[in-house]
């Protein structure tokens, strides 16, 4: 037991909660005023249609704020504030996710599709009423048997050139929309995902605008809909399946951004590739997937803020000699699950604010290339699967850890748990998402996201990454070098030197990706398949994007923590980005000792010095709970709000 | 990629399965075919008061059959039969987990208490009535304020000499029984655990048997009774609270096996020590966490089955140069999320018939002594923790593994999840769990289990553990010179050499425990306070409980793969057995690597065999799921029953 971590002077919640919230928090504390609204209480054992009643009539409630103008542009009325408009979902995030997500299919999927595939007369046609809720819509992209593979969806929208008309078509039942929101209930119109097809010949996937139901709610004619009926979670969302049947729509209602047909059927198109202009049409919807990521972290902080409070109330095994019993957050085992995994939910708020604030850009900043672009899509695809997986394992380690009253629906971990659970595959199945992270780091982002498969990605880096390999080796000497100082020297102190931490995810990151290069390399010149070759090392594939993402999320929490001026906020989240940083690499010990980069001791250390920080970050886990911000009012959970301290009050064991 | 595995011969799914079923195969083969009747389909979105009716409906049905009756005496019309009850109850876990949980409850815990804590007048009294559901019934343990430390449970069961009567008492609401199954809509009486007073001398926790609703469901004067309402899951079960105010009941309620008061007032008891009759008392309610072992791995096999069967059909993105889409089981990064954990599937099914072996030579073997009794004790709840964490892995694995198809309710994993969350936190809350495993472990089994306390087991440890250190480092030595003789040699063929894997597992078991001890003296030695020094390496605690049961998982598979006759059978399962083996490996590599026990290139050799044997594994994987042999009317999800395939086949890519 070291003395290093001397307990530090203590900040404010406010100083902290100000340093989170950042450049947004006028929107984010709008957002918590809203979820104060009984009409947000929190409710649970509701039936799937009031549930979805419920959500409906939340929704409209958002579509009176200035919320959903924050994504459209200001000539339709928008206010076109992305940063706002993701850290406002964000905040949400807090409250009930079917609501969140019923939004964000509203605004950001249907919406956001409009925007960004369509053009003025689409704007101008569609987005007030899409802001007021007045015209309910579905993004209708996924397809039962196409998910991951969208660029292989089988609907089609075929091109009369006769009728000046679209002719939607759904081949069979794998080619059906399937997990739709917005469909099983209250959508109208449908940006259909579909391969465009002009003359007898394919142009690829484009989105065309299909009405699905009348404004009274009947369904259009040819259009199949169908329920998706109980989900796990989510389920004030009415997620649906569509089939069309030779369902005609006016040529306008392409969304004709990236391709065009005009009245006597010619194709055209700003993009000739027709790969790169799918990705680049897919690539305009990446906000969802910061939204998803950043919701993700804030059910993650629910959860913790929920299992911290009770940690500190809840009481059990009595003290050696004494009456009193010990809060279970007393118990190094206890601290183990929740505070790692604290400190970590801390380094993802501060990656996302780095990622929102890029989006940020790319929407404002003339400078902002496509390169910078295509940094972007890989940053939002690995973080949002980092975050996703993240709060996956935390809200069950809350639930876990606060047994069967965590089970119970009203302290609301099942909700946040059921809820949050399909993050992971949505927006992106987080596996898929991985290895399009890698293939684009491979390639040095000289592709566009995802633009590659796997075969080119093999056959680009056996040609080209022998440069980089080269220049590379030359960094990880260095880095070598550097690492070389550091043993003999004071170790227990050397783990918690930022800049030794940062190299030391740094060098992960690159001798993982060189090492992966290699092995792709050398297969194909064995003489492989180029698909053998590449699901031989998958495992290789996936664990560089995780290094890739992981030294991303140090970098923003370490530049965050640099950037604090409050001396007492930055000496605890210095601390807090210690065990976030130790926790990983502790999980992560075997690849650093197999590797060279610890020694058994000094592996052994890191294990300790996990234990010490847990137990100097004990005392302020409440501190760092409240500074999220939850309000009451959305928290909701009875055992986080006071009931178990005022039962074990009431026994004669007050709060200490 | 070597060739070491070769594909074996394929043994039959029957071969297979017999292998399964093992010793109770006849009771296995009836519950599923009570699973295939109509009445046990599964049913989702039914509200809360459907579920608990329907599930009541089922049980009884079961109470039709001989299942319950296995579990009691023969002189009250039962079997007699723990081994196959507890089969029984295994194989009812394919189905609805509900019903399970409902049936548990009443057999196993309401009866299994009136069994193993009260007498022949108990017996013959209630059992008859148990066995046919005449008489529903609650296991009243668990309060408010205490579930893991349940000694300090604090109703008061009083006796009133002068009626011949004992009072029962909740203080306050920390003191309500809480969680408590078939409380809030069924029970009639209610097995109540409470602090027995006689003549103002208390006498530690006692069960007591009190009447809570007469025949037409009123509730009994003085208590009262709530509901939990919605749960995460297991919705079928009614759980409830129960407080007493001064309820009366007459004196031969008390079941009195360990502990009786005579009409005018005198306590006795067959165990004098009131900290080892209350541990006494505990110890015979053993079966319930077999039980909930047991149904954790059934659920695994279901998740696991709905995957893998889904994994085979499912495809997505086409093949290099080919039209045919892939087989997303043919991918390595899904086959590493779900082979490894149907292997560790298999070492648990295994491990669980060691346990159920051992409990059923309890109850009939006279030689099963003290010693024995602890030793079940503690097998079971390391087995229990390791059962139902591994479980929770598992189904999470699974639903992610099968995308939004997943997430439908239909397809069963959404309940498999939200059903199987809460057995990592009752029926003893795991990590409680592993650190009595630990303690009994660190005592050499030399107290009771659960007996000492923390602060009597450090000091057992300072004062008693030396002589064993020093015996242990005896077998250190010797296993050290074996490992020497490893390396240089051939290190892939090494990683499968059975013996060399035992001896590893073995040798971190004890490396770890002496590791423990040695802190614990030290600690103790330099004079800190006892609750303190244990509370520090609470890890490590935590850590000696994980490597004695995966120890003894992996003996439970090792001999269970040697006593098999059927030659292409023992090759497969040796294989699966290998899986098991290195995928744990990999997983604790950190610690082999930081002990010397492994060297990086072996390290890295460990990671490339587990990518060999899922290679090699996967054309088993539908033959090795099918083994489990689950009702096809249990296991009901769409997904796994062909509904994929057929939609595959239909845009014409049958499976192969």
């Amino acid at each position: 037991m070291t003395t290093a971590h001397a307990a530090p002077p203590i900040p404010t919640v406010d100083v902290l909660r100000t340093i989170l919230d950042g450049r947004w928090s006028e929107v984010r504390d709008e957002v918590r005023e809203m979820l104060r609204e009984p009409l947000f209480a929190p409710q649970h054992g509701l039936s799937i249609d009031e549930q979805r009643d419920l959500v409906m009539k939340q929704a409209r409630r958002i579509a009176t704020t200035s919320g959903p103008k924050l994504l459209f542009p200001k000539e339709q009325g928008g206010e076109d504030n992305v940063g706002a408009s993701v850290t406002a979902f964000e905040t949400q995030g807090f409250g009930d996710l079917s609501l969140l997500v019923k939004g964000g299919v509203q605004w950001g999927l249907f919406g956001g599709a409009i925007r960004n595939l369509g053009t003025r007369t689409h704007h101008d046609r569609y987005l007030a009423d899409v802001m007021s809720l007045e015209l309910p819509g579905c993004f209708a992209m996924t397809e039962t048997g196409h998910g991951s593979d969208v660029q292989s969806v089988r609907t089609t929208a075929t091109y009369d050139s006769e009728a000046g008309e679209f002719v939607i078509d759904t081949p069979d039942d794998d080619a059906r929309k399937d997990y739709i929101g917005n469909a099983a209930r209250h959508g109208r119109l449908a940006v259909v995902f579909a391969q465009l097809v002009v003359a007898e010949e394919s142009h690829g996937v484009h989105a065309v605008l299909v009405p699905i139901r009348d404004e009274s709610g009947n369904t259009a004619p040819g259009v199949r809909i169908e329920d998706d009926g109980l989900k796990a979670g989510l389920n004030g969302v009415d997620n649906g399946r569509l089939a069309f049947d030779g369902v005609r729509v006016p040529r306008e209602n392409l969304l004709d951004r990236y391709g065009s047909v005009s009245e006597d059927g010619v194709y055209s198109s700003p993009i000739e590739n027709p790969n790169r202009r799918f990705f680049t049409m897919v690539g305009t919807l990446v906000q969802g997937r910061i939204s998803v990521s950043g919701a993700a972290v804030s059910g993650g902080k629910s959860a913790l803020a929920i299992a911290i409070r009770y940690g500190e109330a809840r009481r059990q095994f009595k003290a050696p000699d004494s009456e009193r019993e010990i809060p279970i957050l007393d118990f190094l085992a206890h601290q183990r699950v929740l505070l790692p995994a604290l400190s970590t939910t801390y380094a993802l708020h501060f990656a996302q604010t780095v990622l929102v604030a890029e989006l940020e850009r790319s929407y404002n900043d003339e400078s902002f290339d496509e390169q910078a672009r295509r940094e972007l899509e890989t940053h939002a695809a690995a973080l949002k699967a980092a975050s996703t997986w993240h709060t996956t394992r935390t809200v069950q380690a809350c639930r876990e850890a606060c047994g069967g009253a965590g089970y119970l629906a009203v302290n609301r971990l099942p909700a946040i748990k059921a809820d949050t659970d399909v993050f992971t595959t949505f927006e992106g199945d987080n596996t898929v998402l991985m290895q399009l992270v890698a293939k684009t780091l491979l390639t040095n982002f000289q592709s566009e996201f995802g633009e590659l498969d796997t075969i080119g990605t093999v056959r680009y880096v056996a040609e080209q990454f022998v440069e980089q390999v080269v220049e590379r080796t030359g960094a990880r000497a260095i880095a070598a070098r550097l690492a070389g100082v550091v043993p003999g020297t004071d170790e227990e102190t050397s783990l918690l030197d930022r800049t030794q931490q940062l190299e030391l995810f740094r060098w992960r990151e690159k001798h993982v990706l060189d090492g992966l290069a290699r092995r792709l390399r050398k297969g194909i010149t064995d003489g492989n398949d180029a698909f053998d070759v590449f699901n031989s090392v998958q495992d290789h594939v996936l664990l560089a994007a995780q290094a890739h993402v992981e030294r991303r999320i140090l970098e923003a929490f370490a530049e965050a923590v640099d950037a604090i001026d409050d001396e007492s906020a930055r000496a605890l989240l210095s601390q807090v980005c210690d065990l976030h940083v130790l926790s990983t690499i502790e999980r992560e010990r075997g690849w650093f000792l197999e590797h060279g980069r610890l020694t058994a001791t000094r592996s052994k250390r890191v294990t300790s010095a996990v234990n010490d920080l847990c137990r100097s970050l004990r005392p302020h886990a409440r501190l760092l709970v409240d500074a999220f911000g939850i309000p009451d009012e959305a928290l909701a959970a009875p055992i986080a709000l006071g009931e178990e301290v005022e039962r074990q009050a009431a026994k004669g064991q007050p709060l200490e």
